[in-house]
């Protein structure tokens, strides 16, 4: 927990409004850590609608199975996460634990389990000793407020350097609709499922299946287009909840997709996402660098993203770009080891506007001077040009560095 | 190229007897390294048949294509390989270079050029410089001899720290045939294709066809079974050279997979192939630790594999490996993410012999001690049981270390 905040750490944060309809505590549990926040109780109105996006992993932790049976009942009351263990591999126990949270959480707030959810970030295989829960659920309930969102996002840190947030606001129908979000994440990133732990809080009045749509068409951009180490994690869940406060205000709830507010508030959705998915990859464990990989010309916009996955999960492009290397060769090997199609005389690819490779060979306009002057920015793009259709994709990622080996190096001792 | 030794390098090597028909002589011809053997000529008596297997990358390097085409012919005179050049995606300049290539030792040794092997590896993207080949060409076929092997082996080293080197001899009909290979690869190793560059030289008589069978078979237990770090080459390349010399001393030719003695013969061919690539994961990049991943129990081999290869191309994995770190979570992290069957309940997981998870928990056999004590080894096995069918598989790596983080930060500059 001791290593450096992040050199992509924000300079500053917004300040995040409150939204109607959620209240929120933190609080010292003593899970693992001493001395920090580790529990993070939210509740919410009566008639919030909830959608949520979990981890494909075959061995989800015990949290995301509960969320998984609760999330098809659309509503939400209350929402306990803990950092410090994920109750991730934890057998029977496992599943005695997130019972025994629900039951706290349901005494201390009055809410039935099915509108409970729950999310634990940490260790993987060792029990979680729910019962510490008990002796914060009251404190919890007594203290809450409408914020600051800082302490929420800090209190579901693991490896983190940073908390995370984020914010928009978006004007339906003349009237000021806020999304709140809050996310943790560092290590054990990649896409192809929701992110680590992801929390995002609305006014709006909305359809389960409404809002279940919008986030599942945009988590595909946001989180699921990040890459840290290629891990994916047991515990990735990314909820959404809408009070529906906004009602009283006069705004109509959206129903149905067709609505034509469903498209303005889903790009709102879509900034927040997004926002929170980039602190995620800003967070990478070991980050030096940010890396934007756009691949384009490809088969098909899923042939695109394997190719751009491969590109940034391979650790020889990672060092390359730790070590401020402008080593493109090494773009052409993940391209080539994607298994996706690929036409090697085709092939072009630059670094930020700079063409480095075109026609299956080194450009004739290659710069190494310039090219290896770009490679020293923090923010990089790698493009690639396949040449073969109009596919495309866009996959973020970070550096691989000294760090990232310190920190998973002795990470669970 | 100032790496010091892997610690998992060979205590001593083995001495490897002459392969009847083959001769060879390395020399500097001053393609990128100084003051180093760059170049490796290897020569065939008439009569020698060759099989080989080369990257599945969808950018092969110019090498790899002029091989490709020659190995439909089954017949093998000369075989060059370089070394700190991969004449890989340098287009046009790149299938001018290999013909020049040929060329030149068409010249010297009168072989004709659909008979001559071409092979290359180092810096992807920067033209090879053929020409070179040219002032070394007579020397190389004047001073050919049948030893020593470890020259040969050190000829083709990039990021190597040691010369890989392993020979077979078995009896076939009461004759010793020998079988003897020298590879070379540290990095951009992952399975899914040959190695990075290896080269068998056997006097048996056999088929090209029933070599080629030979050989697919057992690359796919050997070199397509180790990673490094999940990055496949461009240039990989498998070739056995069989000289046929056995024959005169009274050994039919094998010419078909039913002749009983293919199979003594793939086995010690196998036997050789493994020796080598094991070489290679223990020269993997920056290694400290040498880790065999077993998986049983899957739903059929191939899932096995996946399983296995998800485990040891896993960073989390491989880092707390290097830390000493029995961090078990993560290796149901990597069965989670591997997207094959699995039953997070009935997975089991052992370092060793000591079992560490069953039944989808921590074992109450679990010995946190012992445990340690075991991470501490060199040579390290961690198994797996995912408890659904009869499917198994092994992959073979190293640890991810800062060595290795060092070696690629600054490997083209």
């Amino acid at each position: 927990m001791a290593h450096p905040v992040s050199p992509l750490a924000p300079k500053s944060y917004p300040d995040l409004p409150a939204v109607p309809g959620v209240r929120f505590a933190t609080a010292e549990a003593g899970i693992k850590y001493k001395n920090r926040t580790d529990v993070l109780l939210v509740t919410f109105d009566p008639g919030t609608t909830i959608a949520g996006v979990l981890t494909r992993s075959k061995c989800p932790s015990a949290a995301v199975d509960w969320c998984r049976q609760n999330l098809s009942g659309g509503t939400a009351r209350a929402l306990l996460v803990n950092s410090g263990n994920a109750n991730a591999f934890t057998g029977i126990k496992g599943k005695s634990a997130v019972e025994l949270s629900a039951e706290i959480v349901g005494k201390a707030t009055g809410v039935a389990a099915s509108e409970i959810f729950l999310a634990s970030t940490g260790v993987i295989g060792e029990p979680l000793p729910a019962e510490k829960f008990e002796s914060v659920a009251r404190g919890l309930v007594e203290r809450q407020s409408e914020g600051p969102w800082l302490d929420a996002a800090k209190a579901i840190m693991t490896t983190d350097t940073f908390p995370k947030v984020a914010t928009a606001t978006v004007e339906i129908d003349g009237e000021a609709v806020v999304i709140s979000g809050i996310a943790k994440g560092s290590g054990m990133i990649a896409p192809d499922m929701a992110t680590m732990l992801s929390f995002l809080f609305t006014d709006i009045a909305i359809a389960p299946a409404v809002l279940q749509a919008l986030l599942a068409r945009h988590v595909t951009t946001s989180f699921n287009a990040i890459t840290v180490d290629s891990d994916t994690s047991t515990s990735d869940t990314c909820l959404v909840f809408a009070t529906g406060k906004a009602e009283e205000r006069g705004l109509a709830p959206i129903e149905s997709l067709d609505d034509a507010r469903a498209e303005a508030f889903g790009a709102a959705l879509h900034d927040v996402l997004f926002d929170l998915a980039m602190q995620v990859v800003r967070d990478g464990e070991g980050a030096t660098k940010f890396v934007t990989v756009s691949v384009v010309g490809a088969e098909s916009d899923a042939s695109a993203f394997r190719i751009a996955k491969a590109i940034a999960d391979s650790p020889l492009v990672k060092t390359a770009i730790a070590g401020g290397d402008a080593n493109w060769g090494r773009v052409v090997m993940a391209v080539g080891k994607a298994g996706e199609p690929a036409d090697r005389d085709r092939l072009a690819i630059r670094f930020g506007d700079l063409i480095v490779a075109e026609a299956g060979e080194r450009s004739p306009r290659y710069d190494e001077a310039a090219t290896s002057a770009y490679m020293r920015n923090e923010d990089l793009e790698i493009g690639v040009d396949i040449g073969l259709g109009s596919g495309e994709a866009r996959v973020y990622t970070c550096d691989l560095t000294h760090g990232y080996i310190s920190i998973n190096g002795d990470y669970r001792s």
